[in-house]
């Protein structure tokens, strides 16, 4: 812990501890270690060399989807969120498996989930009907898709290759995303970070929150919000330093845009910035390295964007540990 | 429309002439209206006397369910939430339809949806497998609740005795209820409104909005709301006056629960105000009427607090029509 510091401006190590010290303990804490221990790390062994032991995989990614929520009250009926429907972590963890990836998935709870995103908006019972012998029956039409996706699920969760971890508001969500880079940094360069989640900027400090429902008789309701720290700068610089970085910065504004996944990428060393606007971030992205820009685009309605992102990123992030582990280049 | 009024205090209609003026429009508006005419609203036969046509139901219930979002900006990335998971309303929705009302469904996209109770929290595919002839299945230990569950849901949707309408904003959620409510008009008595959405108290009215999601290096973020117009009042007064209408309060504090839910109760005119506390609101409800207050308790964790609760408002509902038509009563 970093001892109390009392400059108007503090470091964001300082920001970051202060951030914890105040949040509310996570629920579940043990349970979430334990089965984060549970989870077999198999690139844990591969990435060290292979050897006998389980199959190696091609690495470990820790994927974060779906927004983070504000707490407006501590007994909490109102709260600011961020728009994600986690779409895109969903889909990405999917084509992370099927590299040979273990996934992480930290995931905000009912958003998106890998391979359910044919689904219906509402129901999932509108997928289902029932036969003449009272067995369950899928519409012909959606017969391969809802088979496929129990398959790949079943396979992925009975191999120990998919974790999910949910979170509901910003003080889980960072909390879960310390717990999960501290135990990923054993595996050096062998450990991605691909952090799709939309996090929240603003927030109110526990301590300074309404501990009861606002009331509205009161008329018109003025609040402060205040900063989030940028937890990716200590991610990068204490939690996992080896890991290969991927970001994603969202925007509504063209114009900005790449200039600001540019000062990202600078300002918490990332690896790959991902930027995206929301009007089309299902057509294209631009990954923005310290190289240079790359455009990818979708190639049509029926493929995912993220069938060719995380090719990319794949290939990116085995480089990354070849120039760190020589020998393991040929 | 009502006349742009300059005074300091304007009157509910007002307000709500004013809300609705600034509202983005509903999209889907002529989609919804078209489901709606659809939608087979067979009390409105069997209210006026039963006759000819299809079976007579007891009711037509409007059920609202989950919380509604309030945007911060215009191409909307940050919103303010209220806490609801829909499972009241999900629930009621199940007991409606078993006491043979016709239900529409009004909800928050993603909240809990009717016979869909009992899911996992995060994915349905944790419910399925595939046999050896790769049909699907499910745990003998679910099979009895997900057939029972199919079976419910397609003969609701297949008689046409439940319709879906979606909402995520309160601009949405309250054009949605004007829409139903005025279109309900005609069942007079017979129809009933089940307002058990968490709809928000603060708004940013459209007009002031941001356009562009709002960056966070400009420090601290401030914001003033302004306080969402009390519809349940333009309901009770204008949309559909015969009605048989209930409300609910949630509190987290105790002790200004029920005087809040009685306050609710004169104000608006609602027949029945529900009130409900956070910390316990499945195992306890208080009914507030004019006559007097019900407390409704759970019997046991396997049951559903809302079969009782349904219950007792199908009966009072069923008074509340047979006073409007006294020919009916025996």
């Amino acid at each position: 812990m970093d001892p109390p510091t009392s400059a108007a401006h503090r470091s964001p190590d300082d920001e970051a501890a202060a951030f914890f010290r105040a949040a509310p303990p996570l629920r579940d804490r043990d349970a979430v270690a334990a089965s984060h221990c549970s989870f077999r790390v198999r690139a844990a062994g591969a990435g060290a060399g292979g050897g006998g032991g389980p199959p190696a995989v091609a690495g470990v990614v820790c994927v974060t989807s779906g927004g983070t929520t504000v707490p407006l009250e501590q007994r909490c009926v109102r709260y600011i969120d961020n728009f994600s429907s986690g779409q895109r972590g969903a889909a990405s963890t999917e084509y992370f498996l099927k590299a040979g990836y273990a996934v992480v998935f930290v995931h905000r709870r009912g958003s998106k989930q890998p391979f359910c995103r044919f689904l219906p908006e509402d129901s999932f019972l509108d997928l289902f009907e029932l036969g003449q012998g009272s067995e369950i029956q899928v519409p012909e039409s959606h017969t391969t898709v809802v088979k496929a996706a129990i398959s790949s699920y079943r396979k992925a969760i009975d191999e120990g290759l998919l974790l999910k971890l949910p979170f509901t508001t910003i003080f889980e969500y960072l909390q879960l995303l310390q717990l999960v880079s501290t135990a990923m940094n054993c595996l050096e360069h062998h450990g991605m970070f691909y952090c799709a989640a939309a996090v929240s900027d603003f927030y109110v400090p526990w301590e300074s929150m309404a501990k009861h429902k606002i009331q509205s008789a009161g008329g018109p309701l003025n609040m402060q919000l205040n900063q989030v720290p940028k937890m990716l700068f200590i991610l990068r610089n204490h939690w996992a330093p080896s890991a290969f970085c991927v970001s994603f910065k969202l925007e509504t504004d063209p114009d900005i845009l790449i200039q600001k996944a540019e000062a990202a990428l600078r300002k918490y060393g990332m690896n790959v910035v991902v930027a995206n606007e929301l009007a089309n971030y299902k057509d294209v992205v631009v990954m923005v390295t310290s190289t240079g820009k790359t455009t990818v685009s979708r190639r049509s309605k029926e493929d995912d964007l993220e069938e060719q992102l995380i090719g990319l990123l794949v290939k990116m992030h085995s480089d990354h540990a070849k120039q760190s582990n020589p020998d393991q280049e040929t």
